[in-house]
């Protein structure tokens, strides 16, 4: 795996000097310290930095790589696809033709991704897939809006996998659902073909991205339960036989539930939002990174990836590493 | 499958009329006789359209979907996905939670989308995937730049895969490749997060869709014939064994070149140009559909969908239908 992010550091101190936000308010409410804003950073930029480390960390020429999935929620161009423009930025100057796809399941889109492409790994057509989430949230905030402005960040992670002959290690179970009564709960109203942005002028609270946090948490008490309830049920084991479980980045609160829901440990459970913020869809693979960098996540180890994104979906892949 | 057109029939006469265009240029040039452009329609409610029909005419029942991909490169909103949004619209008001994810490659949206979906298809977790392509792409163009703005329409088009236990129809072989020299051949400037709109007032040139159409066509007739080559290899057959060909309705150009290219007949490769326009990822399942529903394409027989797209892409799947 690779890891980039972003050279500056902004703390919640400067966040809130510069706002007129209430001091202290983004640790108390957020539970961010500090996270990184791009300056000359961009979402090719960003990913391309991570999957170069990815490559080297895993003696990964670049040509061995079957397939190239970006999976993040936010792109340089609306057209053409970010996976596209990583592949330019890696190789543009070679004759170098790895297939390009973007997947985008927002926040879940690393776990998504993880999902299918260990479904494509067959050890013929695809035997290496490179999956990159890059993110810049920062652009689409907006500063009078305090929950979502204190709490998202700018980063990117990338990822090789490999078909692994031995079965030593991959994916044991994975799941999605949606929930289509949280459809509108988290969006960006203004940019799509719905309210193009011929026909609305800029204005940071039509532009950038709103969530209903009470209503969002309320959906994810009611849902959580009954999904991991599903997701075990024919496994042998339950989420406390887990050795670690690293959930989307969501929020404080959110994080807090979810380890009283399921009566987890902190050790258990994995976090880095004090430090990063919540990076769409960069924020569990970038724990994830962290969690293997650090020796915590060991070889053999079982590994529960678990997060929520807009839609409001639910997703989760449990894997052997 | 379904397929829906917009209501609001645009021929190129009242085009050219409306826009100062020269008269007879869109024909001669484009292909396009005319094409539908949305009046009250949305992406959502295009794909919508679809799905029912398609749901219907497979008898199948919303809920034994077992996932729902969205594959357009136009969307409502940036957050949440267009597949969400589908949901939502077909059945928000009920408990229904089909995993929703979106894959873009642009005008391979469908043909990627096939591909990967036909991989997880596996008789347990996925039984029937359904693809969805909505189109709108009458909002992104430029009325200045000819070239495009009498070449593209909108539309949409669904299709339902289901696991088949007999093995009687399926995926023969499928491939795509990036050819990263010609990433910028495609792309709309502005909008994301590079030419954040924040930082651009709009303008017609920046935010639509734009082209290099000679170095476009110079690409893929440098890049096609070894494609092609590559595709058929192994398969005990060329392209000339196919019984019906689909490309990608890229332009007229492009498709006559194309069948001068392989020496193909007119009757081998379906084209609705002329009726619809360039309708990006939804043009292939639209051609498709037309061919089943005329009786053109027969169980049993072997159709070759192929096309090209931003990023600069090849991708091609054939099946025995």
């Amino acid at each position: 795996m690779g890891k980039y992010l972003p050279e500056n550091i902004v703390t919640s101190e400067t966040l809130e000097k510069a706002h007129g936000i209430k001091e202290g308010w983004s640790e108390k409410y957020s539970g961010v310290q500090e996270r990184r804003f791009v300056t000359h950073e961009h979402n090719g930029y960003m990913g391309v930095q991570a999957l170069k480390m990815a490559l080297q960390k895993s003696n990964t020429r670049i040509e061995e790589l079957d397939m190239l999935i970006s999976a993040s929620a936010t792109y340089d161009y609306i057209i053409p696809n970010q996976s596209s423009i990583i592949l330019n930025e890696l190789a543009g100057d070679s004759d170098i033709t790895i297939p390009c796809t973007d997947i985008n399941t927002t926040c879940l889109g690393f776990i998504s991704s993880l999902d299918y492409a260990s479904k494509l790994l067959d050890g013929k057509r695809f035997k290496k897939i490179a999956i990159v989430n890059s993110e810049l949230a920062s652009k689409g905030l907006d500063p009078s809006c305090w929950e979502t402005f204190t709490l998202l960040g700018d980063g990117a992670a990338a990822s090789i996998l490999e078909f692994d002959e031995n079965g030593s290690s991959g994916v044991i179970h994975a799941d999605m659902k949606t929930y289509p009564s949280g459809t509108y709960l988290t969006i960006i109203k203004g940019g799509g073909m719905k309210n193009f942005f011929k026909d609305h002028l800029y204005d940071p609270a039509f532009f950038s991205f709103t969530m209903e946090g009470r209503k969002v948490l309320k959906l994810a008490r009611k849902t959580l339960p009954p999904f991991i309830d599903a997701f075990f049920r024919d496994l042998g084991m339950d989420i406390h036989d887990v050795d670690h479980i690293i959930p989307h980045q969501a929020s404080k609160v959110g994080l807090a539930m979810f380890r009283k829901m399921f009566s987890l440990n902190g050790d258990q459970v994995f976090s880095n939002l004090a430090t990063h913020g919540n990076c769409i869809s960069a924020s569990v693979p970038m724990c994830l990174f962290d969690a293997i960098e650090s020796g915590d996540l060991k070889r053999g180890q079982i590994c529960l990836l678990i997060g929520t994104s807009a839609g409001f979906s639910i997703g989760s892949v449990l894997f052997k590493y």
